[in-house]
C-alpha cells in the first residue's frame, strides 16, 4: 500500500470521486451513532444485574462484627469492602477510604478541601496561592482538567507518550512552586490506553518538587481492565513514594463504576495514614457516612478479588469485541500515512491522531454522517486541542453491529478527508 | 406536689438518703445504656426492609422514559423521584435537586462551593470576606454549627422559642452584612422538638438582611415524621420567599434518612431555579451524577407520596412508644420545679431543661450509672452550653426496656442532683 502523500494528483482524484460519494450516502442514511462517551452498553451492565437481583436479608445487612449497617455510622467504609479492595489494588487497609458512588467526586472534594484548608505540607489555603498552576497529561480525561479549570488553575500540558508523560518536560515544571499537582490516569490511560512505564512511575515518586504540598492524583480507573490475559503491569506507586519519604504526595482513587454500574458502585481513595488524619476530620463534618449498603452489596456479591477478576474477564470478552471491531477497521488504513492510533491492552479507549489541522474536519464530517465522536479537543486543556489532531474513540457503548458502521464510516471520512486536503495542496 | 425549693432542709435530707442509695445501686448494677444519638432502632429498620429485599430485574432498572439508570448521566435526579419528593414536600419539581446519601453533605457542599465560588449575590467567594458570621438558633444541631465552625464562621447563638428563633434578635443580627446566613430545622426541631409558626417562616422569608448573598439553610429533616395523626403544619418558605422576591435566600434539604436507611437513603436539596443555575455547573465538575439505582430502590418501593406516610404511621407507632415511655418517666417531676422538657409531636428528640449549672453533673452521674446522655453543649456553638442547663434526649435508638430503665435513672438523677445543690445552699 502506497503513502496517500505519495500520490499523484490524477492518483489522489481517482480516489476522491468515489470516497466523496461514499460518504454522501452515509449522509443520506439518516444514522444516528454514539462513539463519544466511556460508557459501558447495556450486555455489560446485565453481567453485574445479580448485584441488583439478589435480595438482601435482614441478616445480610449485619456486619461480621455485628454492626447493623443499616443504620449510621463508620465514616470511612465497612471493613468489608477495605479488605475487598485492599486486595484488589494491592494497598494497604489503613490507607484506604470508601466513598461513594464516585471516584470524580472523591478527587473533586479532595481539591476542594486542597482550595479550603490546604492540605499537609501547605503554606496556606490553596484559594490564597496569588498563582496555581498544575500539570495535565495530554491528551487526557477532560473531567479531570475541568476539576482544576473550575478551581482556577493554570493548565500546563506535558504530552504523553507510550511510557506515561514525558516525565523531562515534567521534572522542570515541578521546579516551579506555584505548580501544585498533576493529573494521571497510570494504567490504561484515557485516551491513549498506555500504562505508565516502571521508571515513568519511579520518577514521579521520587522527583524534587519545589512546592512542599504537591500531589499526584492517581486515577487507576482502569487497574483491573484488562482486555486479555496478560494485561499491563503498573508499579505500585505507594511503594516507590514511600522509599524517597514521599508517600504523601499521592492521592490514589479509583471505583467499581467500570466493574459493576456507572455512578452505582463503590469509589476508593487512599492516603497515607498521615493525610488521612488530616482528611478525616473534614469528612467528618461533611456527612456521617457514605452508602454502607451498597458496600455490602458489592461485598455479598464479589467475596474476594479473585471473583472481581473473573468478572472482569467477563467483561473483557464483550469489551475486547469492540475493540477488536474498531481496531479491524482502522487496520484499512494501514501504511497511508494518514492516521495514527493506539493499540491498548485495557481500558475503554481509542486515540487516534489524523494529519494536523484536521481533526475537527473528521468530527464536523462524522456528524454530517450521523455519528458523534467525542468533540476534539475534549482530551486537551480548555477543550483546545493546539494541534487540532487528536480524536478519542470510545468503543464500549454502541452495539457491535453499531460500531462496525460507525467505524468503517470513520475510514471513509479519515480517507476523505485526507485526500481532500492533499488535493488542496497539490 | 411540693416544689423543692419550698422544702424544708429536713425534708431535703431526708429525700437525699433513699435518692443517694438509689443512685448508687444503679452505679454498682453495670448498666450499658445509649441515648445520645438520633438513630433509629433496629426495629424501625426492619420496617423499609422490603427495598432491599425486593430483588431489581433488568426491567425494573430502567425508566419511564426508557432510560437505563445502571449507567452514567442525569445529574440532578431521575424524575421519578423528583416527582416523588414533589409531591412528599410540596415543593416544584423544576426547584428539586436529588442528592447522595447524606443531606448533610449537600448542605456541606453548599457552602464549601459559596467559599470557593460565593453564591448568588455574592460580592467575592465566601473565603475571601475578612469576617464573617452565621447565627446558630440554640439549642440546635451539632452537626449543622460544626460545618459552619469548620469553614470559619464566627457561631451567634439566638435562643429557640415555642415558635421558633428569637425573630427579634434575627432580624437584628441581620442587620450587619458579615452574618451570611442561619441554619433551621424549622420542623419539629433538633432538639426541642417546637414547629416554626407561620409568622417566624414569614419574617424569616420577608426579613431585610444586609448580606446581599444571605442564606437560610433549612433542613426540614423531619417534615414528615408525625408521631400521630394530627402532626404541625409549616408554612411553605418557598411560596413566602417568593412573595417578597427573597426566594434565592433559601437552600432548602432533606433526605429518607429517617424514612428508610440512615446513610442509605437519598437525600434532596431544592433552590430556586436562579440558585440551581448557579450551582449545577458546579455540581456537574464535581461529580457525573449521584446513586440513580438507590433513587430507582426508593421510587420503586414507594411509588407516591401516600404510601411514605403510611410508611411513617408504622414508625410512629415504634417512635411514639418511646416518646411515651421517656415523657411517662418525666412526668414524675411534674411539679417539683427542677426541670423543664418540651412534649413534641413528632422528630426524634426531647429537650431538658435542669437547673442552670447543673447539665455537667446529671450528665457525667447518669454515665456513673451506666446510661450515655448527649455530651452537655452538644447543642450549642463550640460544644459550650453557657448555661450548663441543657440535656437532648434521643429515646429512638435503645430498646423500649432499656428506655425505660434509663429514663427511670434519669429520673432518680435529676432529683438527686436537684436535692443536692439545694442542700449545698441551705
Amino acid at each position: 500500500m502506497k503513502k496517500y502523500t505519495e500520490l499523484s494528483k490524477n492518483e489522489l482524484e481517482e480516489l476522491y470521486i468515489p470516497l466523496k460519494e461514499k460518504y454522501e450516502n452515509y449522509c443520506k442514511s439518516g444514522l444516528k451513532l454514539d462513539i463519544s462517551r466511556g460508557k459501558p452498553n447495556a450486555d455489560q451492565l446485565d453481567v453485574s444485574q445479580a448485584i441488583l437481583s439478589t435480595p438482601m436479608s435482614r441478616e445480610d445487612c449485619f456486619s461480621a462484627s455485628g454492626v447493623d449497617l443499616r443504620n449510621y455510622g463508620i465514616l470511612d467504609g465497612i471493613p468489608e469492602m477495605k479488605k475487598l479492595f485492599s486486595e484488589l489494588y494491592g494497598i494497604k487497609e489503613e490507607y484506604i477510604l470508601v466513598g461513594g458512588n464516585s471516584s470524580l467526586q472523591l478527587m473533586y472534594d479532595s481539591i476542594a478541601r486542597a482550595m479550603i484548608f490546604g492540605v499537609r505540607g501547605s503554606e496556606r489555603p490553596w484559594c490564597f496561592e496569588p498563582e496555581r498552576k498544575w500539570i495535565c497529561v495530554t491528551p487526557g480525561y477532560d473531567r479531570h482538567f475541568r476539576i482544576t479549570e473550575t478551581f482556577g488553575f493554570k493548565l500546563i500540558s506535558v504530552p504523553m507518550t507510550e511510557d506515561g508523560p514525558d516525565m523531562d518536560a515534567v521534572e522542570e515544571l515541578v521546579k516551579d512552586p506555584t505548580v501544585k499537582g498533576i493529573w494521571c490516569v497510570p494504567k490504561y490511560s484515557n485516551p491513549t490506553g498506555n500504562t505508565y512505564s516502571d521508571e515513568t512511575v519511579r520518577r514521579l515518586a521520587s522527583m524534587k518538587c519545589a512546592a512542599p504540598d504537591f500531589r499526584i492524583m492517581w486515577d487507576n480507573a482502569y487497574a483491573v481492565h484488562d482486555l486479555g490475559e496478560n494485561g499491563d503491569e503498573l508499579l505500585d506507586i505507594f511503594a516507590e513514594a514511600e522509599k524517597c519519604g514521599n508517600v504523601d504526595r499521592v492521592f490514589y482513587f479509583s471505583s467499581t463504576s467500570k466493574i459493576t454500574f456507572p455512578g452505582g458502585g463503590v469509589a476508593l481513595m487512599a492516603v497515607s495514614p498521615d493525610n488521612k488524619k488530616q482528611i478525616m476530620p473534614h469528612l467528618g463534618a461533611q456527612t456521617i457516612g457514605y452508602d454502607k449498603i451498597n458496600q455490602l452489596r458489592h461485598v455479598n456479591y464479589f467475596k474476594n478479588a479473585d471473583a472481581v477478576h473473573a468478572h472482569m474477564m467477563q467483561l473483557a470478552k464483550l469489551i475486547g469485541k469492540k475493540f477488536e471491531i474498531c481496531l479491524d477497521a482502522l487496520s484499512e488504513l494501514d501504511g497511508l500515512g494518514i492516521a495514527k492510533w493506539t493499540k491498548p491492552n485495557g481500558g475503554y479507549f481509542i486515540s487516534l491522531d489524523v494529519e494536523v489541522g484536521s481533526a475537527k474536519s473528521v468530527f464536523e464530517l462524522m456528524k454530517g454522517a450521523g455519528v458523534t465522536l467525542t468533540d476534539v479537543g475534549a482530551t486537551f486543556p480548555y477543550g483546545i486541542d493546539p494541534d487540532d489532531k487528536n480524536l478519542r474513540l470510545a468503543p464500549t457503548y454502541p452495539t457491535d453491529d453499531e460500531l462496525r458502521l460507525a467505524t468503517e464510516i470513520l475510514v471513509t471520512v479519515l480517507k476523505y478527508v485526507a485526500v481532500k486536503t492533499l488535493l488542496e495542496k497539490a
